[in-house]
């Protein structure tokens, strides 16, 4: 996968890009990134890249040509038209969904503006997808870029390993994870429960169901609504409520 | 505010908080910014930050002590206990809302782990929130807490100059913003509508207000039953209802 990233502060991707998984993606060939100041494009003598509203009011609007021109050329050569995506505080909102969908893409180009507006022409008639990643208000689009990326990248072939793997099947379980503890048993004072010390497997199973029924009653009954209850569970889960 | 954030991934964040805003953030006073590697307080001689789960299984714990340790040196001298973070695909879902509230803190500490669990003690004694920015699965908390500290440090007196604020204002009128355009009015083919070049203030306005409910109409109707029309609010959003 081809991932291009367009944002007048491109420095700020070098270590996101170039730590953890998102570094082994790349050394194991699975994408290749490029960040472009959408600057270097503009095709005026000052390299400006926004100009006043037509119709007047406060505030700055994205040019059209600098982004036209350097997703045309970021596109040259590609077999098949790359997915645009427009970080916007009004677009969809990303999901796991969406990060598999796009997980199947061959070039993805981020554009990322800040507290400028975009001249709707590049809305109209260069980008493909709209996505916002939640309900709060950011600087710019270069962080929910980043999200987006680490969300997909991750789901390409061969980028996780097995540790890695394994944790991300945990949260597709339909309820929450159970509690974790590591040694020591007793932390200054604080204690891991005595089932998980005992050796006993089937007492320490079913304590983890317990657990993670718990949580998601607790946290996420939504979650439990759509989830089917086996008997143990059904059974587990009257207990967790008289216990609470 | 002070600001602590705990990651085995230090180099990831000199990028983003050393951009744009968060940058001019902390040159202005308003914020400090530290990022520890927790690994630093781990007492053990080969700096180990996890260890295999007590009751068996597959995946790697967080221990407690380093993170106990990293927290309690960092809030020395603090006046008020500070708000210790955890980014976590089970937390509260972040908001404006929360922005807010942690935008009142004298010093926030994010705690960030990757594919590991947190041994529980962490979360029971430790820790005041848990937050998650959205419904997908990244690789690690970095990225959230990344995303958390732009939208409360832009949330700080003084940080945003007026063109950034002009902007953040126009998020909160409750409908989506009408779309912009700036020069040329003929890029490539592609126009600029007519109304806005006419230099009929009035008509312009119309427009505006029109493009606005046009858009909240389409692509979040859930903003306009919780918004209050005016009598000429009212009048435009019927034709744009006629007009689709």
């Amino acid at each position: 996968m081809k991932i291009d990233i367009l944002s007048i502060f491109p420095e700020m991707f070098a270590g996101v890009l170039g730590s953890s998984i998102l570094k082994k993606a790349e050394e194991k060939g699975a994408v290749s990134y490029r960040v472009t100041n959408f600057r270097d494009y503009a095709d005026n003598k000052h390299q400006t890249v926004d100009d006043y509203p037509y119709g007047g009011g406060a505030g700055m609007v994205l040019k059209p040509q600098p982004i036209f021109d350097a997703v045309s050329s970021l596109s040259e050569g590609n077999e098949k038209k790359p997915r645009v995506i427009l970080l916007c505080p009004q677009g969809e909102r990303h999901s796991q969904a969406k990060a598999e969908e796009l997980a199947k893409e061959a070039h993805l180009i981020f554009i990322c503006g800040h507290y400028e507006g975009y001249d709707e022409r590049i809305r109209e008639h260069l980008i493909t997808d709209e996505i916002s990643i939640g309900d709060y208000v950011l600087t710019g689009g270069e962080l929910g870029a980043m999200v987006i990326v680490d969300s997909v990248v991750r789901l390409l072939p061969d980028v996780l390993g097995n540790e890695e793997s394994h944790r991300k099947d945990s949260y597709s379980s339909g309820l929450l994870e159970h509690p974790h503890y590591t040694r020591p048993a007793d932390f200054r004072g604080m204690k891991v429960p005595e089932t998980l010390t005992s050796g006993n497997h089937s007492k320490i199973e079913e304590w983890r169901i317990k657990e993670s029924l718990r949580r998601t009653w607790k946290r996420r009954p939504d979650l439990l609504e759509a989830y089917t209850l086996t008997d143990l569970e059904a059974k587990l889960l009257d207990e967790v409520k008289k216990e609470e």
